[in-house]
């Protein structure tokens, strides 16, 4: 794919990134209505296979895609899961035993040929294996026995937005399928909590000035918000190129905390639930060192940090959160980038569709 | 266990750290030679029972020594595996069936909450359990069916060191044992070489001096070397507050690409081997943007970049060389962080045992 364009001289930076962030109340829509028969039917064929244990295999934003699903995997399914390392099977050749394990590469192109080669090589070791992806057409596509289309549509910008937001709704209904409950029903307010999240700018842009001048940032979260603080990270690195530290709130206090002062602002997600109360020490924490906090998260969170952005999540089962609370945070990436004087849509060095082999 | 002391006025800092790092040659003959058989037993005993998942649990240092012990299982045995991600079971509850699934907890203290809790919860989930500590007599060590005790004496720096390379070898030894290898043979040559590494610091102190100002880091390798990059950037870290960035050479192409320009120094480290050959095509990369690129590798790649430090690993297998690897890294934390002033024996805000739940 050749590389985007840049806005000319006099449009505001940032356009193709900000039309595909206002897509994803479309998207996720879509997904519920067009996309779920179909995810359900897959996800009925391969509970019917029985899979004890899963591998997910992806790497950049689709890869805390497929940290989220493992949450919910574990969670939700009891199932042991572990993301792979890619190089194990490409650069090492391992040939594993891989029957009664689920194998699911999640990956917006479809196209990266080290991701073909090992889920190619998991179908050989006897894995049933599925892609996730937004091409029907890919390699990917063709070499998994199964396939979910995130129909997300072709997505230009290179921070990807609205495929995360889609691939992690499209792996929620797969997991929920899977124990076959009624996903699409449960996950119906998404579109329309979306769209009121997207319609704060103001509020983003306001918080995002308080980061035009950071060196260093931290983001952490716990549970269920974890692989948003970790996209949220990368989406602010690909973007404003601020190094983004992402840990989990216990990996944060063995070693990492020893960066955190007042020079480091901290950004904490806070799920509305189980993950976001095994937070709380690391947030009180975080204010007994003076830490600069500002909280992504339900009302009484924010009112206690430096600053906040109170998420529309009390009626919204946790495992659903995720694909609510990047939101504000893509938004974020995009005016800190902004306030920097740089373009959310021309990061330096990047291609679209990333060929690591 | 209280904080430990920080030098007084008039002695070198660091000094507790140093002294640790500079007993690692003794520490690995002793896993040698003591610990050895008493891995190769229980070993024995867990093959057993003919485990069919991997599932490693640890955080901190100690979970770059179970990533490590991830790409052993998988490319020496074949064995599907997973790091898993413990709130799911102290802050979800989640309840797996770990059937046919051997867990391994990893922890210096083995005193943390969380990871007792998660491997009582594996046990009686029906998982073969064992938990590899520095403290035979530690909770974890109780509450798992197996213990190997990497015999590494008490480690009082903040910093983990040689927990981290005993770590390291004890898990060679258990996976090679688990395919019936000779592993104490194959890694006999390990005390001596590294014994030549520590030998070495003034090379390394010269490294350090282009650090002394540098505010942010990137640490690449791929494979075997992984971990190593992931432990490097932690030392790193939690000793001088440098933010420093790990990524696997394929992930840092997907998007923290971004952010390295010759302004963010990149330190690759590069194993003698597949792993390293991997690695090739991001070093290149990285020398076409123009990267400061300090390789610790093979001669021929330290030839070609910035600068760098040559390890000895010609002849140790690609499997072993992480044990070697990191110990230039851990000097170049230290003397990176006596060179900005600070005191690697004290780093901010941290304890030794870290109480997560």
């Amino acid at each position: 794919m050749s590389a985007t364009t840049p806005a000319p001289r006099g449009e505001r930076p940032g356009r193709i990134m900000s039309g595909e962030m206002a897509e994803q109340p479309a998207v996720l829509r879509r997904l519920l209505s067009e996309g779920a028969p179909r995810i359900r039917e897959v996800a009925e064929r391969i509970a019917a296979r029985n899979p004890r244990f899963v591998l997910l295999t992806a790497r950049g934003t689709s890869d805390n895609a497929a940290l989220y699903a493992k949450y919910l995997l574990e969670i939700l399914l009891g199932k042991p899961c572990g993301l792979t390392s890619m190089s194990t099977t490409t650069a090492y050749e391992a040939r594993q035993d891989l029957t009664d394990c689920l194998v699911i590469a999640v990956s917006q192109s479809g196209g990266s040929p080290d991701l073909v080669a090992s889920t190619r090589a998991a179908r050989e070791a006897g894995a049933v294996t599925l892609a996730v992806t937004n091409n029907a057409g890919s390699p990917l596509a063709e070499v998994s026995e199964f396939h979910i289309d995130i129909l997300a549509g072709p997505e230009k910008a290179l921070p990807a937005t609205k495929t995360y937001t889609a691939e992690l709704l499209a792996l929620y209904l797969l997991v929920d399928g899977l124990r076959g409950g009624n996903g699409a029903e449960a996950a119906k307010a998404l579109p329309d909590l979306a769209k009121s999240i997207l319609a704060r700018q103001d509020e983003v842009r306001r918080l995002a000035a308080r980061y035009r001048f950071a060196e260093r940032m931290v983001i952490t979260s716990r549970g269920y918000g974890y692989p948003t603080a970790k996209e949220a990270a990368l989406k602010l690195m690909e973007t404003s190129y601020i190094p983004a530290l992402s840990y989990s709130g216990a990996d944060l206090l063995h070693g990492p905390l020893a960066m955190v002062d007042n020079v480091s602002p901290v950004i904490a997600i806070v799920t509305d639930g189980r993950g976001g109360r095994a937070l709380q020490p690391v947030l009180d924490r975080l204010k007994d060192r003076g830490a600069d906090l500002v909280v992504f998260g339900p009302a009484p969170q924010v009112a206690d940090a430096s600053a906040g952005f109170v998420l529309p999540t009390e009626d919204v089962p946790e495992e659903l959160q995720p694909i609510l609370e990047i939101l504000p945070l893509q938004m974020l990436a995009y005016e800190v980038t902004i306030a920097r004087g740089q373009d959310p849509d021309a990061p330096r060095a990047l291609a679209k569709v990333t060929e690591t082999r």
